[in-house]
């Protein structure tokens, strides 16, 4: 029988809770529930148990359990993913499995600039300890307070300094990891190079808690940036921020840590619905983008970089107006405009909502043709592109057209997603850029893989998980 | 039959010949000498047929019917690789595939700063594209005018701007692999964001064949640097180079493009043999650093960093003394010291040679261990480690001593690599940072991983190549 399809014996249940210990093991319903929905009430599951084990010899002799009884295993960071991965179906018949208790840090070696800490820590807490190291973790989302460095491996996190310091695969030298039989691969290596054998350890890295369970990580460290220099611009056209975009790569590099693009409309809800804020420009401009160059020095290295590029892109026409932030409380403000953009969409009633990638270079052609097709499907529908320009990555929402209702507008969820996803797809991009696939896209996945792809991943998956404990149902 | 262990049929040769074309098969033992050769001529191996096809679509049908007749394929690109993985094994069994033909630029995107070719350019073609586009393609070896691109991402080379840049793996985004079966996969995306499935991608890289082969890649291109500040420092003791790079790093990031250590007894090898060089201080060192910033502006700002980095070293006393290229001739020389350091090595008798990482902390320890490991196996020979100690990658070299016979010196190489690699094993370092498994450290692949490891890589192999007709016999 499939894992997951039939409930766990109590014979089997009562073996788990003597491994996490009773006081770390909640069978009651009501206790339950923090594990079994999503913040934003997308997904509510049911289990059978929650298991919270404090040790990797614990997570191992629980994997060992599962695979001897064939039960299937929910493992679970923060609770924050927004595609369901992390949240048990409906059956009852699974076991969530939360790494939240462990949270030391096994290592931190300021020469090699590398931290090594266990799966449970939250994100927050790793850039504390980043810091009080003298350096930087670069990894930084809007639920770093609560979401967990495994949760962000398993998913392969993204966020808003990508562009500069990579996902969060490119911040891992090594992991350690359970795997289904619950035997443990240690590949805590902190090494810079090394050329032994296959990628195990990115094959881990956004598979979703489907191939083996991260307990570990040795992560890398960077400097501290001394200096930041914040820039909000207007733009008169949408192809002006491809010129702009090209102008600060090749004059900033990899000290351009911030690059996000946000439409009139977003600005808008932004002034209307939030506190404190204001428009930074005297006057109105289509699009705006936020930039952000970082600078290891004091000497007012970034600010001189930022307004050479301002001025260059001035000259050339691809901006039309620009604010340099001159104190941090600018700073704040002008990001804060940037913050607010998903939240304030609320507002405005219905949003339906894509995360998306696409080449850079196709950026303004993709906002072109989805407007088009969203206008088709539900006219006066109100698309608010904003995001991670400088990576592809635009969180296409979709607001509902003033005065429509909001299930009728929700409705259309299904088809405005395979309407946009078909221009991405067509574009070569990507329906998943940062979210991962796990419940939600699940189908998505099937349409949007080569067969040839696909076979590939479930081979993978019978190689690491042959009995299906792990995850059964997401992803693939 | 094991694929490798019998000799094709003559009508098998003849349907390999017709896919790729006659005059593009080669079957006459001379013509075929120099894909069975590696140029140190350390591996020297013999081949039923050497094919040159000139699409996709023909490796495709080749590696079909490979799988069809069971017949070993061993892809070889430049033919530079140092561990044999590229060479046939001695029986004459296995079909040579050599990816030279497969030398086309397929897409050029200045806006998204990516560029992607096929799988038989050579690096210095790759090079002169990303240049020609106004940018900089970073990865950079020695053999860069015949190693192609292909064979650098299927081994994950490494070179000399790592400390930068990263690795092969960190400069691809999408890879177009022909599967044992003959089946395409297209994973050419050239995304920056992307989290849809299994990350097939790195799994691929560094594979060295085994899994598939590589014949088109998506690059990563970089705003190329404006100019360079090019330090050569004498140090006064071992420790002093980790205070010296923590300094660097942290000052510089990621403009740090080289940080290389050399020792005394490297440079007099290069002083005493090398044309045209001298000793750019004044006074012996018994350590050198040779150090580069580069920078995208041309304001001098490269050089003023450099100049603070040494004053601080100089005054914290973990540097003696140090140059500062003032011009472009200057640099040249400076860069020539580290460039001739494993060619001159063999002017000294012979040299045994290990590639070896560590935890950057572990350096200076490494270094001293394997001095009296060295010392207790052949007491007088002379270890010159140099290369790259920003990413704790050491070339581990060890002249013989002045006077010793050179063959009995290099009956010492397993005896001599059995003490180095055990005391980089404990300190959780790797046997092979940059070069690879190939045929040369298979066996030592078994010693130094787990078990747990060996059995993924087991079967993620069979996963993906069940008949075992991708080089088999090379690295695991």
């Amino acid at each position: 029988m499939k894992p997951g399809s039939f409930p766990p014996s109590a014979e089997t249940l009562a073996r788990f809770a003597a491994i996490a210990g009773q006081q770390y093991t909640i069978s009651e319903e009501a206790e339950m529930v923090p594990y079994l929905r999503e913040w934003r009430d997308r997904y509510q599951g049911r289990a059978a148990l929650i298991l919270r084990p404090g040790s990797v010899e614990d997570v191992s002799r629980i994997l060992a359990l599962a695979s001897e009884t064939g039960t299937a295993i929910v493992p679970q960071g923060g609770n924050t993913g927004l595609v369901g991965g992390q949240i048990p179906f409906e059956s009852g018949n699974e076991v969530v499995l939360s790494l939240a208790r462990l949270n030391r840090v096994r290592e931190t070696d300021v020469i090699g600039h590398t931290l090594t800490v266990e799966a449970g820590m939250t994100l927050a807490q790793v850039q504390q300890e980043a810091d009080a190291a003298g350096t930087l973790f670069p990894l930084s989302l809007a639920s770093e307070g609560s979401c967990q460095i495994g949760g962000n491996l398993a998913t392969n996190a993204g966020g808003m300094q990508v562009l500069s310091y990579g996902n969060a695969r490119d911040l891992v030298l090594g992991l350690e990891v359970v795997l289904a039989s619950g035997e443990v691969w240690n590949g805590l290596k902190t090494l810079r190079k090394d050329n032994t054998g296959y990628d195990l350890r990115d094959l881990f890295i956004g598979s979703e808690g489907t191939l083996g369970i991260i307990t570990a990580a040795a992560l890398k460290l960077f400097p501290r940036p001394r200096q930041r220099a914040t820039l909000f611009a207007g733009l008169p056209d949408l192809d002006g921020v491809l010129r702009f975009l090209g102008l600060a790569k090749m004059k900033a590099g990899p000290a351009l840590t911030l690059f996000e693009l946000l439409p009139r409309i977003g600005l808008e809800f932004v002034l209307r619905h939030g506190q404190g804020v204001r428009d930074p420009l005297m006057e109105a401009h289509p699009w705006y983008v936020l930039a952000e160059i970082s600078s290891l020095s004091e000497d007012g290295e970034a600010g001189a970089a930022m307004a050479s590029i301002a001025e260059s892109a001035f000259e050339s026409g691809c901006i039309s107006d620009a604010v340099i932030a001159a104190t941090l409380a600018q700073r704040e403000a002008l990001l804060k405009l940037r913050e607010l953009m998903s939240e304030m969409q609320k507002y405005e009633g219905g949003s339906i909502k894509h995360d998306i990638s696409v080449p850079v270079a196709r950026i303004p052609d993709f906002i072109r043709e989805a407007g088009m097709a969203v206008e088709r499907l539900v006219p006066g529908a109100r698309p608010v592109p904003f995001g991670h320009a400088g990576d592809g990555n635009i969180h296409y929402n979709v607001s509902q057209p003033v005065g429509m209702d909001t299930d009728t507008f929700l409705a259309q969820w299904e088809e405005m997603a395979d309407a946009v996803h078909g221009i991405v797809t067509r574009m070569h991009g990507s329906i998943s850029a940062e979210h991962g696939i796990g419940r939600m896209k699940r189908d998505v996945l099937l349409q949007v893989k080569s067969p040839v792809e696909i076979e590939l991943m479930r081979r993978i998956k019978s190689a690491f998980d042959p009995r299906g404990i792990l995850n059964p149902g997401k992803m693939l």
